[in-house]
């Protein structure tokens, strides 16, 4: 191990948080953690690659380390799962390691931060918040000389009673489908940025205002799904609504009525943004049409926005009601490739 | 989801084994696993990057995706842990995804297998070998244009016994020094691919001939040093005997005292390549002096190459005895700044 390296795993090792459940973490072959007697391990692992999810020139540090973590966090959430550790892989070029003119500054403050300092400090504020140990993981430079880009992959523990998780494959036909919070302002706020990058380089700490930098994983709400047994299915809305309720449909082997006018769109949003915009990190369940739907969970509001129904052979996969029309739904949310 | 990831998560899906313990896996937001009752959860990562870990034109993909998962066995059998299940998060360039003429050909066999079906293929048939099922991940296009470079990081969670962990900080003084198999035939092997990469186009499945290529987690004999309750601390030797040693030393807070007359070399290797090689992905271990040793575990050779002694502030953490002489051990392998 090179000095760098230790004194970057010495500031990470010093700077995370311990728990209960965490008897063994950063520094040695493996983490050990205890789970509650009888649960279940839920596990979930997510890339941040610059260029494909952030641009250096676009995004602060602290929001990237933020929406890194809060990737994983939301795959918990949507399993109705308890977060219990992070474990975060990175590969960083090398001058990202130290301070902007040049100076190493990990672990003591001298100069300017480092990327991976605000990097860190983003994803640890996350993790404070949400009372989840980074528990290890792993840390390299990228190659590739003056071409070198980040590359994070955080994987998330949790744990959650047998036979209780919240799985896309459990709607019903008949069930209605809900979303949590608003729609679409990760998409608009991402427009503005692309026009006015300049105006963003200073959203460096959480705030509700900023969805596309900071987005809330909804874990309370997903533990209040499990824990009150309000849902059959449910999803995170990452890839977009459309996209992920082509994955509930395909899942449950069920088709899907959407109503425009239903859809509790962000105030900066347009319909578009909020079907296809992606990055809005809410969940989207289902539940049995008896079922009595609070209007908030955990402080987050809840809308229903359309049904599930039986597949039919003369029918597409997913409509969306609109000004009194029907039509299809086709998913047009984030492709991987 | 495009039609090109659809194929592709549709194409490891069927090809990913199943497992008891194995509850949801592929194809919902998180994998849920059951653990034997009581028993507590190990998590470990490790990245694998083009140009620092393995190169395109050096590395067959089969004996890539071989060593990605190794490498996370490997830190699983250092903890003396059973292995439960592998999740994987790749980013290949678009072009890795193609048949080599520019066909693609996932999921089905027409013309020539594609880089990143060949390095599934080399990955499956160790997690088969070592019942692991891969029961999740992440796959996205690594950025870059014709500069973008693959980057794979290995998750292994698996289960162990309260308290029965194998950790580094385990040792005590007077401990005798324990290693596993043969060392240096890793680094020997990969001294002769950087002189004739060519001899070594072919090495695309499993052989104990190809160290370097195919390291062996010791898995079952880390699961038979804590049956047996044989050892005090144990770690892989994946960064080079020396730098592993330096860490035992650390977290232990001990020193070392190593004889090079006892180390087993392989028969290709140098005391150099042992002492500080890397990639050799053997067990390194302590037990008490009294300790009856076999002198196999789970048909592994076991021998002894030195002791743990007490800090003392005139001596070196780590001291080599060759050829009558005693002096210092500096750690001297793989470094990852």
């Amino acid at each position: 191990m090179g000095e760098r390296e230790r004194a970057l795993l010495e500031g990470i090792r010093s700077r995370a948080k311990r728990s209960a459940a965490l008897r063994v973490a950063i520094g040695d072959d493996a983490a050990v953690l205890a789970l509650r007697s009888g649960e279940q391990v839920v596990v979930t692992t997510d890339f941040s690659l610059e260029d494909v999810h952030f641009r250096r020139a676009w995004h602060p540090p602290e929001a990237v380390g933020h929406k890194c973590l809060a990737r994983g966090l939301s795959d918990i959430a949507a399993m109705g799962a308890r977060p219990v550790a992070a474990f975060l892989s990175l590969a960083v070029p090398k001058e990202l390691t130290r301070a902007p003119k040049g100076k190493p500054i990990w672990p003591a403050g001298k100069g300017q931060p480092s990327w991976i300092d605000r990097f860190y400090a983003g994803l640890l504020a996350l993790a404070d918040s949400c009372q989840v140990p980074l528990a290890g993981g792993d840390l390299a430079e990228s190659p590739g000389g003056a071409e070198a880009r980040a590359a994070a992959d955080i994987v998330v523990v949790g744990s959650i009673a047998p036979r209780r998780a919240l799985l896309r494959s459990g709607a019903r036909a008949g069930n209605l489908l809900y979303v949590t919070g608003s729609l679409g302002g990760a998409a608009a706020e991402l427009r503005a940025l692309t026009q006015f990058p300049d105006s963003f380089r200073n959203v460096t700490t959480f705030s509700t205002d900023h969805p596309h930098f900071f987005p809330q994983p909804r874990l309370a709400v997903g533990r209040a799904l499990v824990a009150r047994r309000l849902a059959t299915a449910a999803i995170d809305i990452s890839d977009g609504l459309s996209v992920d309720l082509e994955h509930l449909c395909q899942e449950s082997g069920l088709r899907a009525e959407v109503d425009a006018a239903q859809l509790p769109l962000h105030a900066t949003a347009t319909i578009e943004d909020a079907l296809h915009g992606g990055d809005d990190y809410e969940l989207l369940f289902t539940a049995p049409a008896g079922t009595h739907m609070p209007r908030t969970l955990a402080g987050v509001p809840v809308h229903r926005i359309g049904r599930m129904l039986r597949r039919h052979t003369t029918q597409p996969q997913m409509v969306l009601l609109h000004d009194g029309l029907r039509g299809p739904l086709l998913s047009a949310g984030w492709e991987h490739f």
